[in-house]
């Protein structure tokens, strides 16, 4: 018999992607559904995409029955997300899509999102969820926090070349591309498609973007000292896919040597050959991660390009990936999908 | 062990489609592969995408050994695919997704195609793709003629409709909007994205479109009369999706009533509840047909919207379908992925 | 000294591209910009677009001192443009946008929107803003009714034919494919990006748009009798641009005769040569209207295909086309802006 | 009476954008049309978009005549551009829009064109067209060099930052995204909309572009030491637009101060208040630049962001400026076209 699953803030981007996901997911069971603000409808209103599928009702989160669940996905906005789950049964397996337990210091938790924490502990329960690197600890996780899309994308890129020093850590650039589906199902004039089509801008420019909490977090502790990098985000007109890339101070084929060797036994991570560069065209609607290195004319310099589907393996498919390891499944169960392409 | 499966001109957007679906599919496996244009690549210089794949090397298909190949799809353009497939071995079980052979008349063929036919004998053995239609003859098949993209979502409208005689069969118009993807990989100055995007444009305006010829042969068969239908393709800024607006005079409960009851065991082709329409957007990527069904404050008259993925339901996602009951496995096997949102 | 223009409602679509037009017009200058749900903010701020003219700050439209204004331009919500435009001067040459003044009989209005008109007596003043058809009338107007977009790019098609009647009335069918911009700045999640890229989908089907109120008004004046022509919108992902696709019982060469002679004297209309089609891409924020006229296999059938920007002539474009004609300036002046291609 | 005017290779992009431009310039009329490729057709049968022109038929460029011509555009491929003008009359005033005459050095032409210059004289000539920089000196020019569309978006953010040195010049990087049309109407498959939308790519990374030499030889030049940026473009779903995201080492608010300075007077570049960031969508089809300027959270660095329209004011828009100033026109006329927004 399947695991059974719930998901609590089914009715968004990231809810939609859970159950995408799971529709062919073998060992995975829908059994809950919650969407407060369209309790009472089918998903077939919400999602027709997905009406072809036999799902539970929307219900608010209250009227679940935890109790046959194996397991808990909670794809709601933060803060409503730790309100949500705090009040959860303490021994429901639980995978949380939001910002609110990636950061385990509650200050930098505060300084990032603007409130006090109100579920510290579970703040220190939390493994975060980037599965290439938390592998074990997810494994035996009951709370596991899902990363930041940018997040994860820059840290594909970032962690072995910290880890190992291959790069300076003084002058790291990230440039990011990223989909609209990222900024999720709010209604704000900038993600319509009259104003968002055929054109480009940088938003949340100078270091003000919240997942740079992350990477503080992340890459600090891999150094062993303060690392901070420079993180520009930019809207671009798809829907689904952020493509990193990333300047930095080193031998290019140092660079690349670590990459290749860090994700070689990787299943979804793929280190192209030296010199190609990805594109999110050959990731998008699957869980894979493309990273390609290249040289600069200029000596010691580096550029490592990485292309995700932000919805995939930067939200959802990361989320039914670590789900995969808490249940004790085969990890790469239902996220083998090849990309949609063209 | 894995049914062993050959594709030749796997090189189209058909052909990646195909492996696109393979790639998840339990019961098949890819043990040749042919695009003679591109032979001695590999799928990851051709198809990025396709990277994370272990798949046999382009070869031209003359290399293919077909004695281990339980059936082979053969993608490649019209008049080439009568031509190698006339070569193949005559037992081996073949899915054409060629416009090849799927008007049974030789002349009917010349007078759409310009050429005289060159396997008129098969021409006459093939059976007609159409899934829901042909199921019984597809099993037995050796040669199967895939559909139109667009004549199949014609079809999955007017076939109940024209078959009991619910509407008039002298004032029936199509009015189709295609996505890109449907005409191929063409190196065409209208094809490139600053000439496609944002904005639309009809073409084969006046019935001179090929996919007529299906439309005649198959609606004149059901109605035991010549049908001709006015059908209008129209190129929107898409990649993947057919939405086709079907015009037609009698009763649209009777018309609704009709094609809720053709399909309501089918499970692929969704009818949606009596006065919904469908949209591209929730079926792309998958094996998905949505149907809705409007009446129009004028009297007698009724409105029918179809939506369906040109490259699967309306070609790879058939032609997998058609492989599965030729096979003797269970005709959904690999087909149940969801719609790809947003 | 050029016109002193005032524009209400400055902070929508039609608004912005009012403003476009306007800044290269050079008998035109803006003195008065009204939004009231933005008042106090600079154009830059709510058109970044249009940082670089020196423009007034947007103020409440009760701000404005009319005594110095030529002519004002209401791009108003239909309901709220009648409340208004009640209350400015008497004497005040308006050109309204909104759809409040287009229709001529209270219980059209009615019917079609819902509310009881509140200016009756203006209703009866207004001329209806089609300036091909109304010019005369329009030269010497206080009070113009901008058309719908749809409703224009349908009588363009369809007013000689009728007026002619060189096809049959009964059997009218438009088809419409339309860019996003038509439904305005709304905040709709079918307005997203994410939910509009890439798909496409019809919608008020079956006889539900508000602009078929046009339509009978309209063609039944020019017939002499009631015709009622079905009329399906459909969604496309662009953001300027009607494409109409019209299907008529008739000659096709009386039909290309017909049109080919009612524009021949037009400065924004082209009837292209028989047979081709036109593109929304060659129309893009410009003025003209293309219209292509083809014959169809089904002897006694035509096909014509017309394509003009909805935001430009289908809106903005005719009403400075038409506040030309008010204020006694050559019609086509500030207007002759080449389409954008690519 | 209008200068008359030339253009040869009018049938790609930047000819088409040249003509659009013109369609309205109010001192120029176009002369002679060449197309060597598409001699004979009409412009009409080329672009569509600009049929309601009344233009001269493509010919051949040897068949213009031209002693009636004041200026002619040269829109040619590189290689192509430099063989075609040293056979015009050597008194001709040309502004030409290909690579050909931007880079002074012949040896650093054949390094990063890959081979020997054909008209090296004309190559000491002809002025470099950045006109906001080289004003006085193309004012006297015979042959003005167009620059590359990501050059010119490049140095609008850098030539004050080096010249006034208030940037480190050894960590300059520059992060471009760059719309389609920059690759020209080229049949290539990465260009197809099946292939190119919703998605994104970087491509020439490492330092392989070629605008690097322009970079190379303007910064250089302008530092009085060897000046080597790091720059890397990317191809984004979008048919016209430059973002260029530039890191800088610096004080940000010192860097504000020298763009702000530097182009107070300037009537297309506009420098946005501190702090905001431009987009692509607020300038295309215009001759604008806007530049953004923010600091970083990290002391010492900064970020610059700059927007244009490659076609116009990265090429065809800058070379009508050029041409202006050369024929004694005010320098904007012609060219105060607002934005097309949405």
């Amino acid at each position: 018999m399947p695991f059974q699953i719930a998901i609590i803030g089914a009715s968004g981007y990231t809810g939609a992607e859970l159950l995408r996901l799971i529709a062919t997911h073998p060992e995975m069971e829908i059994a809950g559904l919650a969407a407060n603000s369209k309790a009472g409808q089918s998903i077939a209103q919400v999602f027709p995409f997905l009406r072809h599928l036999d799902l539970p009702q929307l219900v608010t989160w209250e009227e679940i029955d935890f109790s046959g669940i194996d397991l808990c996905f909670c794809a709601l906005p933060h803060k409503t997300s730790q309100e949500v789950i705090s009040k959860l049964p303490k021994t429901l397996k639980i995978v949380d899509l939001s910002a609110d337990f990636r950061l385990r210091d509650p200050k930098a938790y505060e300084q990032w999102y603007g409130n006090r924490h109100a579920a510290v502990e579970m703040q220190q329960e939390a493994v975060y969820g980037l599965t290439e690197f938390y592998r074990d600890a997810i494994r035996d996780a009951r709370l596991v926090a899902g990363t930041g899309c940018n997040a994860a994308t820059g840290q594909f890129i970032l962690r072995p070349l910290i880890a190992e020093r291959v790069i300076g850590l003084k002058d790291i650039i990230l440039d990011l591309k990223c989909a609209v589906s990222g900024a999720g199902r709010a209604l704000k004039e900038n993600l319509l498609h009259a104003e968002l089509s055929e054109g480009s801008n940088a938003y949340a420019v100078g270091g003000t973007h919240r997942h740079l909490g992350e990477f503080d977090q992340e890459f600090s502790a891999l150094a062993g000292e303060e690392v901070r990098v420079q993180f520009t985000p930019h809207l671009i007109p798809a829907n689904r896919g952020i493509l990193a890339t990333c300047y930095v101070s080193g031998d290019a084929q140092a660079v690349f040597g670590s990459l290749a060797s860090a994700y070689a036994a990787e299943p979804f991570v793929e280190v192209l050959p030296f010199g190609e560069t990805p594109s999110t065209h050959h990731v998008r609607g699957s869980n894979f991660c493309h990273i390609g290195v290249t040289g600069d004319r200029i000596e010691g310099r580096a550029i490592v390009v990485a292309a995700l589907d932000n919805l995939t393996k930067g939200s959802s498919g990361q989320a039914v990936q670590n789900a995969n390891l808490m249940l004790g499944i085969e990890e790469t169960t239902g996220l083998m999908l090849a990309p949609c392409f063209p």
